[in-house]
């Protein structure tokens, strides 16, 4: 049952621990979680080219209806990232400049939201990077109760407040609060190991070698077949 | 019923007024608007960056046929921005480089289209904003009637021939020709107290005391939860 | 029936006549293949402003699987594009930097896939052009088998291995191995023709006279009305 | 500028038209309205099987909310439908049973929105058709004001009060109310020329001879040619 | 961290108290859970007409691999409904006759999945109920790790092990098993109250004074305004 | 390049191996087909209920124009299924109650097809089944040529004349000519394969033992794990 409440006093993931796993991406962080976290296709950057973590205040609104996010802007600390979804399905620009301009006199970093944004150019402008699923116009009201720092689900990933946000042009990515540290392990240790790929990967090794994956062929049973060969065979 | 015609000789809103209310971006003359005109999430900006406001030519097309766009050029004047839409949904490009380039000799700003236009690189290098619904290389025949300067309909607003049309990163709003400068005017007005509410939110003052939500808040029973206590009381 | 198979040894078309027909454009090569051969507007690039040409090296893969890209790699040789699609619709991030890495070492130019990539910034960093329906940082796993070099569908045009790609803004044509010569020939002829309307709309000539396109009207019985005359009748 | 109104004593259709429009079904009429009237493909009847003809009565709601659909009930009258759509696009189930029991009290016909429907099961016991974009259980609030009989534009046309719907499996069309004899003279002379044609195609007789379309395609070059020559040339 | 496990022994919400539960009706249950625990209006039967509650057993797939929906059927009893969901969008069948065969041995009730399943004919004939995003007949391998039985998120909802679920024409709605016994009591409030409503709107009276909205409207400012008023003044 | 042709005298696959092959459905088809030939969860049929096989006419349409489609109907025999595609994605109702009056008398069994059909009621209550993508009203013209009995591409796979179509309530498969009788060999064994299977898991045995599945889980490490010993571990 949502109750219509503001929770205070939120702890949050260790921002350099934070700071330190944005450094990975989102791609490394959602392989380090064991391919867990990505909040899906749907949430794109406006603008490409931005790379931010932080820890996330959450906020349920309303469709049309942005009044949770100005009760959430005075729960929010520096280093956050505000993580807005609706309880159903919509597109309003719910959020602007102006928001934005609040959310940065207190140090948050971005905002990530299952619904849409507005002044884009602006926002671009002022560098405040904008992680949503549509870019609308249409304007909001602020008449209907919400929530602000419980937890929320997007892409089918679970969202609380605190947690690590990773956010660049491959999307956003949610790490737990209490797995940040083992996740900055685990995204070095990827890391690592993405590194000396790709180093085999410039000097010309296949991934086939290098994963072993010629016997896994083998025991799907995929031929290697000459193309005229394959020709005469007909498809 | 849709009548087969080009009309001809459509008074325009005033261009000096139609510039004048560019100049406040989409999402603010939406605002100004009553929060209507907006042509919805759908019609995008291929490239991010431009601002462009005109007066509106309307094209119905068949899916599938430009013919009836190229009836539209001739209709053109300076300061007209083109509004394509077709009869039924249909993403092929209609529009690319050789019709902007005829639009342009005519001293045409823009395009905005439910459909698709292609040649978007050649479009981009010509400085010429479109503004559309998709990007498609699919050609298009010029086989089928339409109409040219009727009213038409967008993302449920309607645009009529000589409308006030302003397009930007956050998308495309239309304003009726006769109350373009009353649009003006709220514009202006608008712009004022979003430039007051700017000023007071670069110093650290709330949504909540500015726009008196916190009284909404807790008509709407909104209750502030420490942390603590919302974990022992479940969600 | 699907054949689990990599086939070896495909015969290319012309790299030269491939890199000259890139350099029309997918626009101009889709329309001198008779508007054939477009893969939709479905497929579109993560970054605007590169454009591509290339022989095609085509991938098969189970959905959230890319095991058959590995296999691919293989194959590939300077100047090939690699083209992947899945056996159903699919978002996830099969391809990414390390792939690109391994790819560039072989000469291959770009990539285009029916699903999703990943490391986006990375791959635009390198220059690596991609075409693509998502953009997902979701890993993928290597554990079902596929094809390699078999004919494809994507957007209702077949890609055979060999057949020549070329990518840009505007999205992806392929052009049948055994018409590249003749595409060629057209392209030329059609940017030939293309140039002349350029001239003449520059010029101030309108598509109506260049393409004879006023007794197309009269045929169809599009009338011309005066405004007011309009407005007197109704719609 | 919406206006927040409740316009009240809207005229109608005549009724005894309407119903005799109706029974020609939604394809037909819209062809007899020169093709146009249409919805859309978006707005489909939860249920087939039914098919409804009444006056509009007009209503635009905000997003999650459905207070003007309580306001715009005491408008109906015997003979009406209800046409609902939102300022923004969303899929609450702003509509239910309850509502559709208020509406039958006052001789309502049935439901057209660009927006969502619950109580599916309970409205098709009830015998109470509507034609939606969505179904979903999601409540609604009543919260934010809006319009009732106002022109709006769904699918790109326009329904004003009074004007003429028929809806049936085919989804729903529009006729305005100065449009009805006249939409209702060409029904009819649609349907005489459909039950002629109807009556030649089952003795056998051919679309292309009947339409006159072996010229059409003798003029668009379209060639005849045997399979086995056509397997020899290549595609 | 996706964990690779078979959770076993869950409990299960009260069997008894499900069934009364499912008798209100997803919409129902959905009020009375304060609005809260809707899957979305993307989850919908493949045939109208069923009504169906149970307790949950969760399932996680890869996209195109029903391994774990083997795993799963081993962990039901009577009266549970299978919960599917895969870590990325997809459409394939991974769910047809032969398991709902397996699944109605032990007793379950239904499917609920944000994928595909096929032979809906035959489960339709068996009077199967499943809930889902598509139909496709694509086979699924078997070669992928997932899990049974832990928290799963769908429409932004949390479905975990033991949770009631009530299905039928409005979709799905999940009650926590904790909340069970109270959303039941809740709904049959909420039953009494719409009893009432029913019957006041079938003797004509209007929400307006039911629900107090005239109050509401005036608030908000909305004007009732005549038709030809409202024609004079313009919209 | 597409042709703008009619090919005539196409082979057809036998009509008693089609039947034979219908009969099994279309998910089993698919299977015995080595997974291929599925058009997509994109095509539906409208009603749901029937079951149909038959001899393939291909169509290539413009969108929004059926001129081919009328030609096509002159090409048809007694056991074939109209196929037909447009250029481009449309929704327009391009078939309806009079061409499958003409079909019907040419024997023709059922129409598919990625665009719109309309009269959808009277084509039930004629009985004759229609696969499609949307349902439209909108009404198409006769003015651009295409193709008729060319290979074309639905959903990645390629439909040629003559080929086998089978369509029933999972969607639609194709099966290659030439590829009929070793796949009615194939289904016949699948069939049997399934009968078995049913059997068996109506008796209670599990796919996990049937299937040889536990040894899969193992190898890829997935643990089963007591509810209790999850809880506490956390996710």
């Amino acid at each position: 049952m949502l109750r219509n409440v503001v929770v205070t006093g939120c702890p949050r993931a260790d921002l350099g621990d934070v700071d330190a796993l944005a450094a990975f991406g989102v791609a490394t962080v959602h392989e380090a979680m064991g391919r867990t976290g990505y909040l899906g296709p749907g949430i794109r950057p406006v603008h490409l080219g931005s790379r931010v973590g932080g820890t996330a205040v959450t906020v349920v609104c309303w469709p049309g209806d942005n009044l949770m996010i100005h009760a959430a802007v005075e729960q929010c600390r520096p280093g956050d990232i505000l993580v807005v979804t609706t309880t159903s399905p919509g597109t309003d620009g719910a959020f602007g400049e102006l928001l934005a301009t609040a959310l940065r006199y207190r140090g948050v970093r971005g905002l990530v939201t299952t619904g849409g944004v507005r002044d884009v150019a602006e926002l671009h402008a002022m560098n405040f990077p904008v992680f949503c699923a549509a870019v609308s116009a249409q304007g909001t009201v602020k008449a209907t109760p919400g929530a602000v720092n419980i937890p929320v689900s997007i892409g089918g990933q679970q969202v609380g407040p605190g947690d690590a946000i990773v956010a660049d042009d491959d999307g956003v990515v949610v790490v737990p609060r209490s797995a940040v540290s083992g996740a900055l392990a685990a995204a070095k240790a990827r890391a690592d190991k993405e590194r000396a790929s790709r180093a085999a990967f410039r000097r010309g090794e296949l991934g086939l070698d290098r994963y072993g994956l010629r016997s896994v062929l083998a025991e799907l049973a995929v031929e290697y077949v000459d193309y005229h060969s394959y020709q005469e065979a007909g498809p």
